[in-house]
């Protein structure tokens, strides 16, 4: 159950970074070196661009336009973005469903001390280097849980939260009405890969982004964020001294290497997590 | 001034056919082989489109896509497709202004055989290999003619009618309001260059179109189909024979090598129309 938070329309193309950026990793494609985008990548049409003095900060290569060129286009036809998903993940042979939280529009926006950014302006354009007050999951209020989604959550055999920017690529799915209860209901099932470990984030401005709204940044600060939602913590070694505060609050807790450095390490989190 | 009855939206990008074969072509860019496009063309995203399941008729090359997506933006940023126009012709170097006919959404329909096709379907994907019953240019009658074209019309020393289908490149930029009535007060400064050649279009459907629609398929074809809007007729030495008909209408006419078969015919074609 993805985020669609991050999504944006940009060039009349509407993208998805959540979404694509799982469909590439998982069918083995993603970039390593550049962190995002498609592997092989190639830069012609954003050189161009460049050169016309278009839009260039979000950066787009050849192959990963052509996945917002066909999104764009089914969109058009009137495909949702759950239908667009599924064709994707088939076309990049993926094993697992890709399920946008809901077909209608969500927008995490950020009020800072420069007004009012959209996420990418924040994320991407000033390189999430500036402070922030509050996060505003614009439309989520008003968005319709997708019925694939809802099915995926009540069914599931265990929910996973996976360590991902709690406040930015989480809070915009458990913010969409129903998402919250549903997982409430089912806290025993649920299990949660803390994305701090010893109070910081592997990457991106999780750590900087709690602190800066006030939640204490270390795993017992993400607990209090998902308070009542997880039956079961997974910590790092490093966090080990906080695995008794944390079932002190009645939930069990798995301390092992959270760090997915390469893909040996992240077969073996996810061995912990779904034994 | 451009006809944008061609344009269409395609994977959420605006696409101006029309301005950007011209803009292309003026720039010294045009592809020759292809007979469209961007000369040193690559088609990267296209590949991986076709590998998608994506549309991918309409070919669209990487560096033509920059325009697209560069044009795309301005649009949603406010701009009109003069203000882009203007943009893409200063950074391709142009010497002269290309105006948009209108600002609003124009869009050439064909009624054939198979029901109602739109341009790029019928001249594209259908290669216009399909009966016509009517051509209809939806859009134009409620379409306003921009400023700056209204003026390049009123103001220009004089204005040419290029050998372009009349049907379908002429014709949707006629039925904007005004147009036809402003070039009329200024037939006397009217040049037209025939689109046939001895009956026949040199590439393209308009002796076929002509032919369906009930036009006879010859200059004095055209002729009817600009009358009292044309006071010099250039026609190639092919057709000498019906200057002395065309004369008898009371036009001037001259007979010349129109075939642009290369730049210096061009050219000396340039130098006979505006002598």
């Amino acid at each position: 159950v993805v985020n669609v938070g991050d999504d944006l329309v940009l060039h009349g193309l509407t993208i998805c970074p959540d979404l694509d950026t799982i469909t590439y990793t998982l069918a083995g494609l993603n970039n390593d070196e550049l962190g995002w985008g498609l592997r092989g990548e190639s830069w012609r049409v954003m050189q161009e661009l460049e050169d016309l003095g278009g839009e260039s900060w979000f950066r787009l290569g050849d192959r990963d336009l052509a996945t917002h060129l066909y999104r764009s286009e089914r969109l058009r036809q009137g495909a949702t973005k759950t239908e667009v998903a599924r064709e994707l993940a088939a076309h990049f042979n993926l094993a697992v469903a890709l399920l946008p939280v809901t077909d209608d529009p969500v927008a995490t926006e950020f009020l800072t001390t420069e007004g009012r950014l959209t996420f990418q302006d924040y994320f991407v354009r000033r390189r999430h280097d500036i402070v922030v007050s509050a996060i505003e999951i614009v439309g989520a209020a008003e968005a319709t849980l997708s019925a694939s989604a809802r099915a995926a959550i009540v069914n599931a055999d265990r929910l996973v939260i996976a360590p991902s920017n709690p406040l930015i690529s989480i809070d915009p799915i458990l913010q969409v009405p129903g998402v919250r209860e549903l997982i409430r209901e089912r806290a025993s099932d649920v299990i949660a890969v803390s994305p701090l470990i010893n109070g910081e984030a592997l990457k991106g401005p999780a750590d900087r982004l709690m602190r800066e709204l006030g939640y204490e940044t270390s795993v017992l600060g993400v607990a209090d964020f998902y308070e009542g939602l997880v039956g079961t913590w997974v910590i790092d070694e490093a966090d080990r001294a906080h695995a008794d505060d944390l079932r002190a609050r009645g939930v069990s807790v798995e301390v092992t290497t959270t760090i997915m450095a390469d893909p040996e390490n992240a077969r073996r989190l996810a061995k912990v997590i779904t034994s």
